[in-house]
């Protein structure tokens, strides 16, 4: 396809290693804005797809800098990527090996849960395990980055990417970010081929678009911003992710892509973050949409002045940089940094020594969707499955006469978005997961009854009574496509849809006991399903193994431990509700409080209709007395929170328990409860733990208005309970020297 | 009731005029501090319905408070207002005479449209006379200072209090602002008695509650605030408004009544605010409640620090800043400023030497509710209703044979939210009005059909089929309850209540045509009637002469002009929606716009159902081609946008022309449209004119990342037009020395 290049070896220091700053020193400029750019897999030669020259006419890009390009984007495969490092090798004299990147969101082949669902689990450690089988399966496969975690913070659940976010808490979103990071990365990402870089997404705020609407405008005030969006990224740093991605969207009126302020003075001067930061899709040009550079060249020029070193799908560096240099408008230094942490990343990863690194077809076969990774999906799968109700249905009998209805009875469509490295054609249905489950007196008729937007004809409903007729409990599954959440995927009307609400109607005049399944991607608003049915297990987008996993709850076989990390709103009219929200100056239910004159809606509750933090079990936890060990916190001396939990049922369970902290007085409002730590244990039948927490002041730090952080003397409440509505309210007093 | 006192005249300058500096010295600190609480009507002896004991143990204090108190909250009537000016300068022995105030929003007893009503008029000279004629209503009445004008800029119609503000527009809510002062304080406030003083509020950001629940908090970014939200308080006491109110929510995390920053920083320092600046009801106290008080007297320390003259119907200040200087935490000269403040706007309005100012119980009688105010609200009412849909009904024949149903056909509820010092009895219904209009050989038969809430029963239905049978076309009069807007009344679901939809879904099936007439106070999700109606009108709550108004349009004595101010959502998931919103990067309709990853809902389009500057008329004004005078314009020479507007129609009409301007690229993303300017020209059938527009560089200066307000060169593009919807772009560029 093209000429051979005069190819040299890189400049190798005394110890062997490439002399990154010689090789950046022999680089042209044009050689150099070439690692700044990404493009994706069409663009280079040896990929099964290749379609090179179209692509390249489009961008109004030449091939030489296809050959000194960075990095790839989306490329997956071991062989397709051995074959295009080897063609890119021979094409690039300076034999510059490509870094290969690709959203490898939660799994690889096999499909983890949806974060949103992962969220749920609130379990660490299978957070992580989701990760690093992910890495494994994503690294034998010739990755070297993945564009995860996205840590956003969410309140809207019109927003299609809630399903990408672990929900709305800052302090577990962070949890969940230095989980996914370890697991990504491993302790020695250099060294483990089992590992790939991670890179932190969507800085900042991506999740705060206005009306939910995706890439909408998001303002927040400066304190908001470090209070509840920005921790997560800055946990994901401190656990070593090296890359870094803006978002789409606006921070205080400049996009973040173009944001200097955020990119180059907190990120990398306040934080210090030295890694790579890249541009999501096309998001540099698209500083000219959003009105803040007149052309590519401005744009180039601020992308690259807020901090961004590698620009993806667009090419503004390349067709600009080089004049806006020539022109003096830019500083050759600035671009020399930006090659400079790409190269480092490369030698990092040992592709200098090894530019296939971990790519292996042989092995791939063997690693990618082996049984032990889909044990970890199902397990994570299990735990991120919440019973929302249940009315004494629940779990079904494996010998029970069962109607399996509905348009998620037989779909595979339960991977959810990002799952493009897996196939639904392997996923197991929730038919398939019930009749592994049955004995042989049992009985499991399907139907569909209608689709999931397409409402359902006589021929279905006839369908539904057949299978409802001999049935004792109808289980009903319900939910969006996939493609009704993800990227640009926002909903007005979070209700389920009509032709499934006519559904849930219908069979309800049966009246036999229904058990609702839902697979969707975001808080619905459950009005129409609810008060219809008998028992409902919100199960997300469980995975591959989808089937399975809601299998073994509904039949017992595992006890639901799911616990909401995002409101569900009462209607869409409530949104954004969620648990840690400012009090206001007339709150509902104060003692002084008017009839009318306090802060709420006139037609529905203030609260949500279901909180953060809630989740059924099929055991019956009890809590004692909650204690604190002291009522005077001081900076030296903790304070210790206990409880005693018993597990009254006749089951073993899973209880997460959940210690919140009230602020009565700050020097700015204070959330009416915050989650400052939370303890899953499993308790068999009868069984009884206590479980302790140590509170200290740094707990009680919080950005006060000049952004300091830190703690004020004062009253404040612990509340020890399972979900964000306990109001086993223990007041202490922090005294600070 | 109480001891006489040892009366003293206040100490007097050599020209006679009260010296308030040796007042002042004369008062003793509790006296001083009395003089900043402010107390109900049934606090004061006089008034007819005194209960004052109650009240007064219920706060805390003593009557020697009230006696010393500064101003009455709620005060209306000459002779209740000269009774209590009388027995208190009895009981208080400086003679220091009380501030009467109270809410005279939209009309004393003569009451106009609500102010989103009278925004939809964008008639400043109207707008004046409204508050003019309410002034010199209730300064006969006894009152001297109005809290208005509301100037909350608002985009969710969501929060009941949409209905006192003038919409989503910065520039249109400005220009209000000053309009309402105007006509509350004339040009000479001091010695023209048919004025009141102006207190604007609510400051600041009120209209920005989250999710639209009253009270809520307000997260903004500093830049947002003065790019949307301050610029009508700015203007409003541009215009020489004398009193400045609190809002309820919290500004950056501090709620505005103890926002040092907002109040002392913005207000008074950098704008120079030396006037009154009062606390919303209860609002001192309520920084308890919000968090950032730990009690009453942090209360009262931390509003006064941010500059709170008078607290309003709580007693934090009068129980804790005597204790508070004490202790040295207050400087005593604090509370003398704040005094002084009072004392001057006493001596402003001539109260030392009249103390019953304009109260007149005999003159009342003449001036309240007179013919000439009577038909001022008319004339406003007229203009403010806005014809949404047309499909040839309207305007009806009176001889016409027609049937009024609805729960709004015979009821006065239609003055809207604040206005108490009106009667719904002395309201005009639509029947009414309808009525006066018909000729010999017309028909008008009524029927409710059903509840504003409550579902038509059967006979009611029974009515609407027999008034009905005869008629040509139904009129359909539907509404909101005046109580599901204004404080406190947040709306989750902006439909009409479901009871009206049944009875338009139940009206439509008799084949006949429809035309609507709504009665409500916030932007209603219209489906359910936009489709079933052949026509719509929009009269908000028009007020005392309602039926006349609403019959001038509908019989096209007057034709209709009003626009809208603020956006209709296509349904609440759309909220909040507003024309002068930014662009994202991925705009919908962009050349390059992929299908789906653009900035959208998947199931409603992101426009809304009725865009701002929205309204017909009976008249059909075409538009000439636009042109600009230059396509440079340099500070020095501003440019002129001039389009040509034709009646084509068959009837005189006024058309608003409006002036939007985009600016292509800036320092921060710029909103899609701004309003500049705009003109109302009345057009006789057939006329044509020129209109023209100076737009000058100070019309482009927006606020920067730094906060500097300023104008950058560029490219910008004019569109002129009837609505935010125009789309006649004139590019130009601005030049800058």
């Amino acid at each position: 396809m093209s000429n051979q290049v005069q190819q040299q070896q890189p400049p190798r220091t005394a110890n062997g290693e490439v002399n990154l700053n010689e090789l950046l020193q022999q680089m042209t400029l044009d050689e150099k804005i070439a690692q700044l750019i990404q493009l994706a897999v069409p663009f280079y030669e040896g990929a099964g797809e290749g379609q090179i020259t179209g692509p390249m006419e489009s961008l109004g890009i030449a091939e030489e800098t296809v050959h000194n390009s960075g990095s790839v984007l989306g490329m997956a495969g071991a062989q397709d990527v051995i074959n295009v490092q080897t063609a890119h090798l021979k094409n690039n004299r300076h034999g510059i090996p490509l870094l290969m990147m690709a959203d490898i969101v939660h799994g690889f082949k096999t499909i983890f849960p949806v974060p949103l669902a992962i969220g749920c689990s609130w379990d660490m450690e299978l957070a992580e395990k989701s990760a690093a089988v992910a890495a494994k399966e994503a690294a034998v496969s010739g990755v070297h980055v993945t564009f995860a975690p996205m840590v956003d913070l969410v309140r809207d659940p019109r927003w299609g990417r809630v399903v990408e976010a672990t929900g709305e808490d800052p302090y577990l979103n962070a949890e969940f970010a230095k989980a996914f990071v370890r697991g990504f990365q491993g302790k020695d990402l250099a060294g483990d081929m089992d590992k790939v870089a991670a890179c932190v997404k969507h800085f900042a705020a991506y999740g705060a678009a206005e009306a939910g609407r995706d890439y909408n405008t998001v303002d927040l005030s400066d304190r908001q911003m470090r209070e509840f969006y920005l921790p997560a990224y800055k946990a994901a740093l401190d656990e070593g992710c090296e890359m870094v991605m803006t978002s789409f969207n606006t921070v205080d009126g400049i996009p973040a892509t173009g944001n200097a302020k955020l990119m180059r003075k907190l990120l990398r001067e306040e934080w210090g973050f030295d890694g790579i930061l890249i541009s999501d899709w096309g998001a540099v040009k698209e500083l000219i949409n959003h009105g803040i550079a007149a052309d590519e060249s401005e744009a180039a020029l601020k992308a690259l002045k807020a901090g961004v070193d590698i620009e993806m799908m667009t090419a503004c560096y390349v067709k600009n940089l080089a004049e806006l240099v020539e022109r003096s408008e830019v500083d050759e230094a600035l671009i020399d940094e930006a090659v400079l942490r790409i190269l480092m990343l490369k030698q990092k990863l040992g592709l200098f020594e090894n530019p296939f690194r971990a790519a292996n077809p042989e092995l791939e076969r063997e690693v990618v969707f082996c049984e032990e990774h889909k044990e970890a999906a199902r397990a994570l799968a299990v735990k991120s499955c919440v019973l929302l109700k249940n009315e004494g249905v629940l779990p079904l009998r494996s010998d029970a006469k069962l109607a399996l209805i509905g348009p998620f009875a037989t779909n595979g469509d339960v991977l959810g978005p990002w799952s493009w490295t897996g196939s639904k054609d392997d996923a197991i249905t929730l038919e398939a997961g019930m009749k592994a489950k049955l004995t042989a007196d049992a009985k499991l008729s399907v139907a569909e009854g209608c689709g999931i937007l397409e409402a359902g004809t006589e021929a279905q409903w006839e369908q539904v009574l057949a299978a409802a007729q001999e049935a004792d409990i109808i289980v009903l599954a319900l939910g969006e496509h996939s493609d009704m959440n993800g990227e640009a995927a926002s909903r007005a009307d979070i209700r389920l849809p009509q032709a499934q609400l006519e559904l849930v109607r219908k069979v309800k005049a049966l009246n036999k006991p229904i058990a609702v399944v839902l697979f969707n991607g975001r808080p619905l608003d459950l009005h129409g399903v609810i008060d219809e049915a008998d028992a409902i297990l919100e199960a997300w987008y469980p995975g591959s193994q989808a089937g399975h996993a809601v299998a073994d709850l509904l039949f017992g076989d595992a006890n639901p431990s799911g616990r909401l990390t995002m409101s569900f709103p009462h209607s869409v009219g409530q949104v954004p509700v969620y648990y840690n929200a400012y009090n206001t100056g007339r709150p509902q239910g104060a003692p002084d409080a008017q009839v009318r004159y306090v802060s709420q809606f006139i037609d529905i509750p203030n609260e949500p209709l279901l909180p953060f933090g809630f989740g059924l079990s099929y055991s019956d936890f009890a809590y004692g007395e909650a204690e604190l060990s002291a009522d005077l916190m001081t900076e030296a001396a903790p304070i210790t929170v206990s409880v005693t939990v018993t597990n009254k049922g006749n089951v073993a369970g899973v209880e997460t328990v959940q210690l919140y902290v009230r602020d009565i007085s700050g020097e700015v409002v204070r959330p009416v409860k915050e989650l400052k730590d939370y303890r899953q244990i499993c308790l068999q039948p009868g069984e009884r733990a206590e479980v302790s927490f140590v509170l200290s002041e740094q707990q009680l730090r919080y950005y006060h208005s000049d952004l300091t952080h830190a703690s004020d003397s004062g009253a404040f409440v612990a509340f020890v309970g399972p979900n964000s509505k306990t109001n086993t309210a223990l007041p202490f007093r922090l005294v600070k020297g």
